[in-house]
């Protein structure tokens, strides 16, 4: 395998100079880094990225733990993060926790150990805090840990607010909230309080479902929404904390014989690309999840320099109006 | 940050102990390991595995190379790749090709360059080859390159033939095929073949629409299938090459009051989570994608073997029956 020494000699140059255009370091004329390039380019000269990284005592790469990217939620924030990440040079570490505690605290392990330039940790929220490295830059992604930890979100309890709002606005005068995962603390869980707000300030009846751990992960909630459908005869609109959640509704109405805006009205939350592939497709809050993730990416980035503050960013959320409703 | 050293001294043992404990090489007694162990975890001891990458010349990462990992299909795939690496102690570094020749190749240099163990290329077939390099492991992931590289593969050419009896058992008499990509060959491309040769053998008419690259990319179909739908209104039957494509018949299929199964019988492929939050719910052929990715990971880990073979390795089809026939 060709050497730095290999591509120096030929190109007639110093080793210094094919370092400095490696690293983009110090002024290089164009006609001797072109040449070194083409040279690099005739000896097929792979640097040794390990190599480099070890004398940096840094990767360029970012470590993302998420629950599981199965869910498509997670597939659209990893997918964006890696656009991201790309764009300035850097590589995703991919990492499925499971919600896992133990799993997430290995996982913080072994990027530690591979040095990684940074965490997204879009999994988790409590207790996680201690097994979080001092010297590294962690984000959380519609997560919240701690004041020391920066954050992105969403704006949750105006999504909570936009969704039910407009479930009124339609004519609703029984509603139910199917929320997010019981026992794990999340930003999520603003939907819940803006909907239970809304219907108290409009006197509107109101109930609220929690969801559970093995629901999320199967991504499968169909027992247990038809068992609220039919528990339910008087609900006349539903506002889920997901997508996933509403395309299940759909599907137990329509067994049940239950019309879709007609007899029930249907707000969902997320607008991942689920959301206008059922029939009829989902009215529903949009998380901006591209910009959630260019905003993740750089605020890791910036977080390796000095005198960096922890910052919590909430980006807005908007309305899309589709057939449910 | 503790050494080895310092882990040696607390625990008096020697540093070659230390290090024959971490790589659970030779014979260690268990009272030493665990020792070795309790020591490290009071130290807080973080071996750092990029110093032992560049001794072993290798990382325990995996590349995978993805056309887009927003694509339910693909998510599916990288969820079940970073579980079996996991469980055999290996990372997963994500890449989204956009199935660009130029960022693909770009993403393979990138590997190379970061001494990854191998590679999984879910993404374009042809003219990469040249590209691939001679001494790094690399398997594919339903498509062929040539006969030097491993793949993995479900059986396409079964699964169009399970599709397209099903829909004549079901008594349609005309029947519809939407297909892969136009211009990129693929393994899918043989439910095609088979699809054809199905009809052709019971003198059944058909017709086969293909796809294009950017509805790939934006999972959006709709305005092209309707069109298909309109301008075949003695179709009885659909088979579609990806569920995502599937759904979109439904949700076209509603618009025009083309009622589905009573008016049109449609089948799916893949069977990715989706097939079943569509109403009606997708009939369809199961790629055993778990089974798949487990086999991908472990044929790829053995390449790095004396003596390896290139594999071509060909999963079993299921059809699924739900609702939509």
């Amino acid at each position: 395998m060709p050497t730095l020494k290999d591509v120096a000699e030929k190109a007639g140059v110093t080793i210094t100079t094919v370092s400095r255009v490696l690293n983009n370091r110090g002024y290089i004329k164009d006609a001797t880094r072109d040449k070194v390039y083409r040279v690099m380019k005739e000896l097929d000269y792979q640097p040794n990225e390990l190599a480099r990284s070890l004398s940096k005592k840094r990767t360029s790469i970012i470590g993302v733990i998420v629950p599981s990217v199965m869910h498509p939620f997670f597939c659209e924030v990893v997918n964006y993060l890696e656009v991201y990440a790309a764009k300035e040079g850097y590589k995703v570490m991919l990492c499925n926790s499971n919600h896992q505690k133990d799993k997430e605290i290995e996982y913080i392990d072994m990027l530690k150990s591979n040095k990684v330039s940074g965490i997204v940790l879009c999994s988790r929220t409590t207790d996680i805090e201690n097994s979080l490295p001092d010297n590294l830059p962690v984000i959380t992604f519609e997560r919240v840990i701690s004041n020391q930890i920066s954050s992105v979100s969403c704006d949750n309890y105006l999504g909570g607010e936009l969704a039910t709002r407009h479930l009124l606005d339609c004519g609703c005068k029984n509603l139910l909230h199917i929320s997010g995962i019981r026992n794990i603390l999340m930003p999520a869980d603003a939907r819940r309080d803006a909907f239970v707000r809304v219907c108290e300030e409009n006197e509107i009846p109101c109930k609220v479902y929690y969801t559970e751990e093995a629901q999320f992960q199967s991504l499968n909630y169909e027992e247990y929404l038809e068992q609220i459908i039919l528990d339910n005869p008087d609900a006349d609109g539903v506002f889920t904390s997901s997508d996933v959640i509403a395309a299940e509704v759909i599907y137990v109405c329509s067994k049940n014989n239950i019309r879709i805006p007609q007899d029930l009205k249907l707000v969902g939350f997320d607008d991942i690309r689920l959301a206008s592939l059922t029939t009829p497709k989902i009215s529903t809050i949009r998380q901006p999840i591209e910009q959630m993730c260019a905003c993740a990416i750089d605020t890791l980035l910036r977080q390796a320099d000095q005198g960096f503050l922890p910052s919590k960013t909430v980006l807005p959320v908007t309305f899309i109006k589709r057939e449910s409703t």
